[in-house]
C-alpha cells in the first residue's frame, strides 16, 4: 500500500467510526506499562485511520502469566476472526530481552527507510502474523537506547513534514527522550530519567510525605503557581544541580514557604525544568521543537518550554498509530527507496 | 565543668573501658533510622571519653508504639538506676515536629554558644532530664534545615581546631549537607538527597534491577572501577545534568559496557560525583575540606574527592559523642562565653 505526500495541516490517526474501507492493519503500542492495540483502514488519502482500539494494563512486566501469545489473542482475536489474514505490526518494549521476540536495536542515524529494511528481514514472530519494530541504539561513550520512540517519531516526521529536515522532538514520560532528527532520520538522543524520578520521590521518600499527609488526591488539577516555581527555580540556578534543589521540597514546606498541598508540583516543576535546562543545549538557535503527545503531561512540558522561553510548540497526538501505519505501509510498498523514507 | 585546650593531634570520643571517674552525661544521637545512646565521663583532659554505648533501630519514625519515654528507658533505664541524676541531652529528629519535643531552629549564622544559649532557655523534655539541641536553618529564597549535623559539627571543630577559622565540612548520608564553616560558627549549608536517591534508584527503580538480577549480594566490596568510572562521567558533563547521566546506568549494561553486577557501584559514583560537582562550586581555593564520618560511605567519597583533585580530606569519626559534650559541658560551664563557644 503506497502512502501518498500530505499537505501541510496536521491529521493524526485517531479512532473513527467503521468506515466503508476494510481494515488493513493490526497496530500494537506495547510497552512497560500498557498493551494498546488498534484496528486500522486506509483513510481517502492513503492515510491509516483508526477504526477500533483496545488498551489493556498488560505492559511486557504485567501480562497475565508472561503469555504474550494468549494476551495478543485476548486482545485482537476478535478482530483477526472477522477479518482473516491481516498484517500486525508492534512497537515498544515487546521486542526487548523481556519482551516477546527480542529485536536489536538499529544504529543511529536510522529512519523509516531503515525501520522498514530491518523489518522485512526478520521473521515474524512464530506461529503469528506480527512483526516488530526494533529500537534505536545510539553509540559512543553514554550509550542511550529507545524502544518505541523510533516509531512514534515516524508518526510525527509524517503528521508534521516541516519537522524533517532538521527538529529536536521531546517525548515526555518515565524515561523522556530529547531526539535530534535530521533529514528525516534520528541522528541522536537523550534520555532522562524524569518520570521515573518523580514517581519514585513522590511515592517513597520524604518529599511526597507532606502532600500524602495534606491529603492532596492524585487527579487534583495542577497548580501551575508551585509548578511555574519549580521551574523557575532550576532555570535560573544551572550548575546548582538538582539532588540539592529537590531537597527544597521539603524545606519549603517546612519554613511555611510552600503549601503542602501543592509540594509535588512544585517537585514536578524543578524535574521538568531541569530537564528542559540540561536539554536545551542540544537544541541550536532556529531549529524548531515539537513534543510527541497531547496528555496533561505533554501540556506540563509545553508550559514548562514556555517558561524557558521556548514557545509556538506544537504537541502531536497520533504519532504511534501514525508511525505503525507508515512502517506497515512501506513492508509493503512497492517503492521502498522514495525520500521520505531515507 | 570546663572543657581544656587540646593539641593539634584529634581524637574522637572513642567507646573505652569503665574508668575511675564517675558517668557525667547520657548522650544520645536520635535521628530518622536509629537510636544511640553513650554514657560518658571525663577524660583526663576535660573531654569526653564514651564509656558504654548501645544502638537501637529506633529512629523517630519507627521508635516501637511511637513511645519515646519507653524507648528512652529500654535503652537508658540501666544508666539512670546505676547513676541518678545524671544530665541527658540528645541531638537528631527527636526535636522535629515528629518527634518527642518540638524545638524551633536556629537562624545561621550558628555555633556552639548559640546552640548552648538556646538550650540553657528551654525546658527539658516534660518528665525527664532530656534537653534536645536545636536544628539550624538558613533562611533565603531556597530555605535549608539540619537536626543532628550542627551537633556534628561542633564536634568535629573541636577534635579538628585547624577547621575553626574557615572550612567546607561535608556530611554524607541520606540527605548529605555541604556545610560552610566561618570563625566556628555554621554560616550556610546545601543538602543534597544523594543518599535516598540511591536508595529509592536501587530498590525501586529499573536501574537496579540488573545487579538484583544479577545476585550482586548487598554487603559486596565497592567495585572501585565502577564507582571511579561514574564519578569521572558526572565530573566531565558539567551541564549535562545527573537526570540523564542516571539512564547510563542501563543503557551501559544493555550495551554490554558495564557489568550488571557493578551497576550500582557506578550509580553511587554518578550521584556523589554530582553532589560533589554541584558543591565544590561553593569551595572558594584554599578552604580546607573535611568528611564527618569515618565509615565506608566516607571512604567512599573521600575517594570520589580525590577523582575531583581535593586530597588530604580528614575522616572525622566520633564527632557526635564529642559534640554532645561539648554542648553538655557549655551548659553547664561557669564561663559560657568564651570564644570557642561563640
Amino acid at each position: 500500500m503506497a502512502v501518498s505526500d500530505r499537505g501541510a495541516a496536521p491529521q493524526a490517526a485517531e479512532p473513527t467510526s467503521p468506515s466503508a474501507t476494510p481494515p488493513a492493519l493490526i497496530a500494537l503500542d506495547w510497552g512497560t506499562s500498557s498493551l494498546r492495540a488498534s484496528l486500522m483502514a486506509r483513510g481517502p488519502d492513503g492515510h491509516g485511520l483508526v477504526v477500533e482500539e483496545t488498551a489493556f494494563p498488560w505492559g511486557i512486566m504485567a501480562t497475565p502469566e508472561g503469555d504474550f501469545a494468549k494476551a495478543l489473542d485476548i486482545a485482537t482475536g476478535d478482530w483477526t476472526r472477522r477479518h482473516p489474514g491481516l498484517p500486525m505490526i508492534a512497537a515498544g518494549m515487546i521486542g526487548s530481552a523481556q519482551g516477546w521476540q527480542e529485536v536489536p536495536y538499529l544504529p543511529c542515524p536510522a529512519g523509516a527507510g531503515d525501520l522498514v529494511a530491518t523489518l522485512a528481514a526478520q521473521p515474524p514472530v512464530p506461529g503469528t502474523a506480527l512483526r516488530i519494530v526494533p529500537g534505536v541504539r545510539q553509540g559512543g561513550e553514554l550509550p542511550d537506547v529507545m524502544r518505541g520512540e523510533e516509531t512514534q517519531i515516524v508518526g510525527a516526521l509524517e503528521l508534521y513534514p516541516s519537522l524533517w529536515q532538521q527538529s529536536l522532538l521531546v517525548l515526555p514520560g518515565t524515561h523522556s527522550k530529547w531526539v535530534r532528527i535530521r533529514r528525516g532520520r534520528i541522528e541522536g538522543f537523550t534520555t532522562y530519567l524524569t518520570g521515573e524520578l518523580f514517581a519514585l520521590l513522590s511515592r517513597h521518600s520524604i518529599l511526597g510525605r507532606p502532600a500524602m499527609e495534606a491529603g492532596a488526591p492524585p487527579d487534583r488539577p495542577l497548580s501551575r503557581a508551585a509548578f511555574e516555581r519549580g521551574v523557575s527555580v532550576t532555570l535560573r540556578a544551572p550548575s546548582r544541580g538538582i539532588t540539592s534543589l529537590l531537597f527544597s521540597t521539603r524545606s519549603l514546606v517546612l519554613s511555611g514557604g510552600l503549601d503542602a498541598i501543592d509540594s509535588l508540583d512544585y517537585l514536578s516543576g524543578l524535574l521538568i525544568g531541569d530537564e528542559i535546562r540540561a536539554a536545551r543545549t542540544d537544541a541550536p538557535a532556529g531549529v524548531p521543537i515539537a513534543v510527541i503527545g497531547a496528555s496533561g503531561l505533554s501540556q506540563r512540558y509545553d508550559f514548562a518550554l514556555s517558561l524557558a522561553g521556548i514557545t509556538g510548540v506544537p504537541l502531536i497526538s497520533g504519532a504511534a498509530t501514525t508511525g505503525l501505519w507508515r512502517i506497515a505501509s512501506g513492508l509493503s510498498s512497492d517503492n521502498p527507496s522514495r525520500e521520505s523514507l531515507s
